[in-house]
């Protein structure tokens, strides 16, 4: 009696069963079996490749379950209808659609840090000393703000050296500024009105899908947010970056920041203060935080570690009010923190051991040194540059007296090789254009600093009036 | 001439301007300086305290610009109203308000993972094998998608162990399939109606912000989801567990299956295949991903290294059809991946050395011997315990011949010390009662394991009919 001889890889390190399967697979998909024809008798096939039967039926037990043959009581097995169950090759590992960056000869773009400093031996310390056995409870989820330790060193941290009055519950940790202001803003309620800096952070990605809440720009000037204008916008919450204006570097100045918080407490809104480069103040002491300042719990505060430690390390806070917290609790508090544990417990190690601290020191000492060297260099071109903005953060605002918009400077400075961005590319409302450029300092190594920048003056200077 | 004179610290590590400034600052607070006060002219202060004149400069302005200070041209400076800018003391590290979880005796919970065996020691090697100076790069941000190198060893993973075809260009990582779903429901369109399994995951958490898309719960039953149902629904997508219906475990029937795919087909909708512990089968092999079977690019597949390594790592990925790729990467491509690179890179590694699979096939082993140990210590309770859905997975279903609803048994065995879900927790549309429980293995360690079971099914036996 004539059969299917199923066609037996001998990879002796694969189960006979899974062998027989595949065979018989293969055979089906490729039409050898085809539909409708019976397979061999268990008992048939086991005696001619002298195996046991029980291996041949785990076989076509498998084939029925997934839908290449049926099972006809007292009947046998036939070949299903196949032509669902077809599958293709497998896909040929093609990494030409990959996202490939530009290369540039200099890179001042305002997001770039300066990561040659970061003590990665250290890091490296901290991180062995977390992975211990002692630790294991770490592989289970922990507190879905982020771990009591963590959030203990962040609290205390953010006291000394902003002024932020919390405790340790009032902190939540997230995966990045990104990932926690959604979950910020459906804390401030189901609708409302964000009003934001223009120039600014756009944010308005963040209301898409809910026409519930809008975003409504506010101008910038050199003293910050217009913080008058809130009044006639019907803005029930404002997102701003006070101490070091995203991307002006203006600082929201004395009598601002006063407006602000009573605009707050009149009108009842929140303001969310993003104190995203707040470690890198130039001149004297870093103004603290306005949350320090709020006595109507109307702050809610947030910052990174992104330009402090390191941008992959995506560890983002956030400090709320009490009567917030209950709210998160209750609506959010199902969801496990994002960040890894083992993370958490390295970062909180670093900043136990001192070592936060030094390195941001250490950087800030360095970005001055390469701020220094900027006004140096600008110097020699006094007569039409201009530098703003530069007493803290890590960019500055370059002008230059030219009848060129900033995005025409940047599009021009790209073809040859440096990297800028323009001050319109954050305005919100695009009514007004400028000559104005961010000029960023963390993509440049030390060595670099100088000529990059007699470089990029060099070529600003051919393009003013 | 009287003036004021500050109290300046001896703490000879504070810079002398900071000394002052605090000193100040403290006199304003406490209304030792009243408002309107003058404060001393920097001539007479420098000459008293010897100090240069420069250094009172500094502080004066550091007052003035956080509003402490007015100064007014030619006359001075004033103490400003500061009732504005009190500052109350720190608040008291006050843990009080933390989170505490209650302790069971034995804690049957589905989500919990048996982490005793996880290797620490060759994830310690693989963390120390990449946090080296020759991986600088990865302080910086990566690929949006998660790294190249990671979503490699996922593809090649997926199509060996899950028949899932696709390249690494179609792999995203994220922090945990609920920071995935909101994405991929916002690929699906700006407004639809998501199909999901009754009992199931709820979602509905997903939608509260947006009125335009709704969840609508599709029964269960003994073979999966009943998809004939969906054709009544006007659901535009499906979100379905295949390979181990959580909670009840039911694997989707073959048939079931080629149904899905040919009303994805017919109506345009898609499928999310949550793939969520397909690792750990017990009978045969495992059942192939629906999207292996997939040839009208409808199915988006998702899945999480949760179970099979550790939930506190929070990466879980997805592979989504080319055409939803390009939506992805013009929607979202600006959103920097929020899994941190070291962890990437370490987890590539831990993959590289063949170390997850090894691990996945040893926990799958003592997975099937907790199983084997439930069957035989159940087998002594058969006149009244029924097992169901224990083909997979870390969990199945009890049920015994009891008037109680499994809520009622859950609340009466949480007072006993033991933790246990009930399957109608998972219920969407609460109109059935069960007695069902949902019982998982992950959580006791291997030595407790007969003990534990025995005092359950002790405890459940007085309630049974």
């Amino acid at each position: 009696m004539e059969f299917f001889l199923p066609h037996l890889s001998t990879d002796s390190s694969m189960p006979l069963y899974e062998r027989l399967y595949r065979a018989f697979r293969e055979a089906i998909l490729t039409g050898q079996l085809a539909e409708g024809e019976k397979l061999p008798s268990k008992r048939q096939l086991a005696d001619y490749l002298s195996i046991s039967q029980t291996t041949i039926e785990t076989t076509y037990h498998q084939l029925v379950d997934e839908g290449y043959v049926l099972a006809l009581p007292r009947k046998g097995y036939f070949v299903q209808n196949s032509t669902e169950l077809i599958r293709s090759e497998p896909i040929a590992q093609n990494t030409q659609q990959e996202i490939t960056a530009p290369s540039y000869r200099y890179d001042f773009h305002p997001g770039k840090i300066d990561l040659s400093h970061f003590p990665l031996d250290q890091w490296r310390k901290c991180a062995r000393d977390v992975l211990t056995d002692r630790n294991r409870e770490l592989l289970h989820l922990g507190h879905p703000q982020g771990d009591l330790t963590l959030r203990q060193q962040i609290a205390s941290y953010l006291y000394q050296s902003r002024g932020v009055r919390c405790t340790p519950e009032q902190v939540i940790i997230g995966s990045g500024t990104e990932q926690l202001l959604p979950f910020l803003l459906r804390l401030l309620g189901d609708e409302g009105v964000l009003a934001i800096e223009d120039p600014g952070y756009s944010l308005t990605h963040h209301f898409s899908q809910n026409s519930a809440y809008r975003a409504v720009p506010v101008a910038v000037d050199e003293e910050g947010m217009q913080v008058s204008l809130l009044w006639e916008t019907a803005a029930t919450a404002a997102y701003i970056t006070p101490a070091h204006q995203f991307p002006t570097g203006a600082i929201l100045s004395a009598s601002r920041r006063n407006q602000l918080l009573k605009w707050a407490s009149e009108t009842g809104g929140y303001i969310i203060e993003d104190d995203y480069d707040s470690e890198f103040r130039y001149v004297g002491m870093p103004i603290p935080a306005l949350q320090g300042f709020d006595t109507q719990d109307r702050v809610i505060y947030l910052s990174t570690f992104s330009k402090s430690l390191m941008p992959s390390l995506r560890i983002a806070y956030t400090v709320v009010p009490l009567h917030l917290l209950e709210m998160y609790r209750a609506r959010f508090g199902h969801y496990a923190a994002t960040v890894p544990r083992f993370d958490q417990a390295t970062l909180t190690q670093f900043m136990a051991l001192g070592y936060f601290e030094k390195h941001v020191n250490r950087m800030r000492k360095l970005y001055k040194r390469k701020l220094d060297l900027l006004h140096k260099v600008g110097e020699q071109h006094r007569e039409w540059l201009h530098i703003s903005g530069d007493q803290a953060g890590m960019h500055v605002i370059i002008d230059c007296k030219t009848s060129y918009t900033g995005e025409q400077l940047r599009t021009i400075l790209a073809e040859k090789g440096i990297r800028i961005s323009a001050l319109d590319h954050y305005r919100i409302d695009r009514k007004a254009y400028s000559s104005k450029l961010l000029l960023g300092f963390g993509g440049i190594p030390d060595e670099q600093m100088e000529a990059a920048l007699q470089e990029l003056f060099q070529q600003l200077s051919q393009y003013h009036a």
